[in-house]
């Protein structure tokens, strides 16, 4: 069946209710039954809920072959756990036919491909795919296909029952023996915990696994002991240093500098900057370069940020010391100075992936967002982004809050630069769809800016300030007269993993690549 | 049928697998599906969801006859919010067969008493229950039996669906137009909302009544924007200086104040009395009173409290002020000066109700708890005691967190007067059991002590540090010779109302009472 993105969905994927893309609001105004957990009643006084081994945690969990685990991302590259807590349950205890369901997965779980190859890791939900995780899915080598959700579609997900965690295996930075759990307070701090708050919640069992054991009560806890099983104690949780990616780095990249120059331009040209308008951006090169240049417009004007989202890096935090920003809303940190500032700044509040970007809530974070400049991998002529697929078709992206942030914001601005390497970003069809084009509204490239012809609005203050802009097909044209028209890509029939557009419909499929051969 | 407790409970309530109490710990290591709200979804970016009255906030959230409302009773006598919402309701709005499930109920909202006695008002779900309301209950006017439940029992009996919120309009000091809500951060401060947490997650719509209204985002807020649809503001939610009602006092009576020495006495008497111990008091006079005589134990034995557990009082917290205390775990504030403590001191931490008591989770704090003190209208040579009814057999009293910290405590410690006026306090069968001997360990009256021989373990203890205990039939036989053998109240079959235990099963009924005639 073909969905409003004009992406065929195979109907063997369409059954239980499970319907395509219809826009980007299809599920305004319609009621959700939340789904709950089965708990265990700890009725009986019990001191501690230490385990002396992970493996006794899982046992004491009823780990069994089929079993749905859960891990958040919070420690990025740097996560050691969800790697420790998959080698006891498949190579100490032998389990199989295992479903991980994370908030993310990269290199740092790279071992998880090696249990896909072999058949003992059969389902993958995550948002983030990279690394041997996403070689090996599009290599078809997953049991199942893999189901690709963005930020608030996994809590979307989870709270609707269509993901039903059986045990949350939950990094912590810190722990009482009863299981009050946070990202701070110990030797390996990765700040805001947003992404496994609601795994606690709704996972049948819960196990904390931490490397600082802290005195009762450790508290506040975004993580509270009444959702928590059990409690193990490891030597590290992981590595922080290897949190900051690449991908989350300030640029020097003179072309990156223009963009983002020209995207504070755009922004100060709307009537959505105001004072108290409210901000995010992605990690890329450009995006966080934009805060600094957003700066100078802010002091020029004398207006103040009410609240910046995030995904957060030290950028914005300068930002908030320098008064130009009220407070901060965090549901992952992006680099040390982002978890430090996290930790010790009243005003940098930690939220759930629910709170932030859930769109069956009865509101999300990202519904109050003015603005949010995003990267892209490929954007389409419709409007429609990837940040899923790379150019060869394998998966190797993450749509992250991406999704969610461009649906609920005023003003989503992409911004890319026209070309990488030999690559057309701005392109005819992406290869998959991550983001709609009905919730991107512009484009900004190193060879000029579009603006998606939906929101006539912008295009008037664009002009009205005087701002250039051009039509996509214009920059799409250019793009295929700098690097060539791209060759299609070959596919073969077996789709290897669902893109879930946040409100849970299906907005794309992603199929095996054909295998490149001389003839 | 008979339970655990000699207590005859009919058959007519013990259907859809409700059952008879069978002992403290009867639950423990059983399972429970959670129920779940069906909520509304806001898919669709709302800057605001405040409504211009209570009645247009009533007709979004779909009130009509039949509904279920609830309320949180953080303002105790100090509350207009529960008036305020169901005079929109019957009398604005003419809607009837209304349940109203409250955290405690008092003469704040002697109006719903009329409400009951015209019919409107149909069911009663309470800890609480006081004035006028337990009057006409008594005298069986309200159409269902009233449900009483413990402070943990209600989070337990909405989480497991059998309490099913439709609209919980919730009291808060401050609020964004969001509905981030808490109990500081406005004109009327009540501290902690930890009885309005739970039902906030659980309802299907929720309500935030507030008086003022402060900058998005009313962070960190306990009680959360995704699960509030309506913010209504309105002049005054009440009056915080009726919060401290005269059973929240500090005791000058010299025969109190003995009975609070012994207390302390026998505390240190026993191994639970160490460094890192964990406390909670009632707010009876004698009661309160053990805060003082403690610390001089504490003092003399270098020994620090790791947290105190409550209904919170001023006197706990001026020992956190002085260092002897560690940390102060809050679920409601009995006085300004606890409120004022709770908001400026960041040891002093919030829980939920569920968090604080509910004997189906994973752990509450009730269960981390070394001492209990708590008073009691009577208690019987089993132990048992009651909460709920005065002497002439009327409803005008609340278990509050009574049962839970009694089963969750090492030793939970009774104190009472032997006699009150011409009744004796200490008696053969209580009217009502609200909290079951098998909970109870030790009664401390002015004309002795009597230790549960349940506990030969805290016998050997008082005996070592020499302190005085006779048999508790010894000290009932005292009070019947001082003030008379009570003569049997009388009773018609109609059951006004259910008492259940913590656990869910049925502990007690309440029956109309008699008329009083002169033949």
């Amino acid at each position: 069946m073909l969905n409003k993105v004009n992406r065929e969905i195979p109907d063997e994927f369409l059954k239980n209710g499970k319907e395509v893309y219809q826009g980007k609001f299809y599920m305004d105004g319609k009621y959700v039954k939340k789904a709950a957990p089965t708990t265990k009643i700890f009725e009986k006084p019990v001191d501690s809920k230490l385990c002396s081994s992970i493996r006794e945690a899982c046992e004491k969990c009823g780990a069994k072959d089929g079993v749905t685990i859960s891990f958040h991302s919070e420690l990025r590259n740097g996560d050691y756990v969800m790697s420790m807590v998959t080698k006891v349950l498949i190579e100490e205890m032998g389990l199989k036919d295992i479903t991980i369901a994370a908030s993310s997965l990269g290199d740092a779980q790279d071992l998880i491909a090696d249990y896909i190859e072999q058949g003992k890791v059969v389902g993958i939900q995550t948002s983030g795919i990279r690394g041997r995780i996403g070689e090996v899915v599009s290599a078809g080598k997953l049991k199942t296909p893999a189901i690709i959700r963005s930020h608030g579609g996994r809590p979307r997900a989870i709270e609707a029952g269509e993901v039903h965690i059986d045990i949350a295996f939950l990094a912590a930075a810190s722990s009482d023996e009863w299981g009050n759990a946070k990202g701070t307070g110990g030797k390996n701090n990765f700040g805001s915990i947003g992404f496994g708050i609601g795994d606690a919640r709704y996972a049948d069992y819960t196990v904390i696994i931490t490397d600082t054991l802290v005195d009762f009560p450790n508290l506040p806890a975004p993580i509270s002991t009444v959702d928590v099983d059990c409690v193990c104690l490891v030597d590290e949780i992981g590595n922080p240093n290897k949190i900051a990616s690449k991908e989350a780095r300030f640029t020097d990249n003179p072309r990156e500098l223009m963009m983002a120059e020209n995207i504070a331009k755009i922004i100060a040209a709307t009537p959505y900057f105001k004072d108290g308008f409210s901000f995010q951006t992605g990690v890329g090169g450009p995006s966080l370069a934009v805060n600094r240049f957003l700066e100078d417009y802010m002091v020029e004007k004398n207006i103040k940020m009410s609240f910046a989202l995030g995904g957060v890096s030290n950028a914005i935090c300068k930002l908030l010391d320098k008064g130009l920003v009220k407070s901060i809303i965090d549901v992952q940190d992006f680099d040390l100075g982002a978890i430090e500032h996290f930790t010790n700044n009243p005003k940098h509040f930690e939220v759930s992936s629910s709170e932030y970007a859930n769109p069956a809530n009865k509101s999300a974070y990202v519904n109050k967002l003015d603005f949010v400049v995003l990267s892209a991998l490929e954007i389409d002529i419709n409007f429609n982004v990837n940040v899923i697929t790379g150019s060869d078709g394998v998966l190797r992206g993450a749509p992250g809050g991406h999704p969610d942030t461009a649906a609920g914001s005023k003003c989503c601005i992409i911004v890319t630069p026209l070309t990488r390497g030999r690559m057309a970003t701005v392109c005819e069809n992406v290869v998959t769809i991550t983001t709609p084009g009905d919730c991107v509204d512009i484009l900004v490239t190193d060879y000029g800016t579009a603006v998606n012809p939906l929101r006539q609005d912008l295009i008037e203050c664009l002009d009205k300030a005087g701002i250039k802009h051009v039509s996509i097909e214009e920059l799409k044209n250019k793009a295929y007269s700098l690097v060539g028209t791209p060759a299609d890509l070959k596919w073969e029939d077996k789709v290897v993993a669902i893109v879930e557009a946040r409100d849970g419909t299906i907005l794309d499929v992603v199929r095996k690549i054909k295998p490149y051969t001389l003839n």
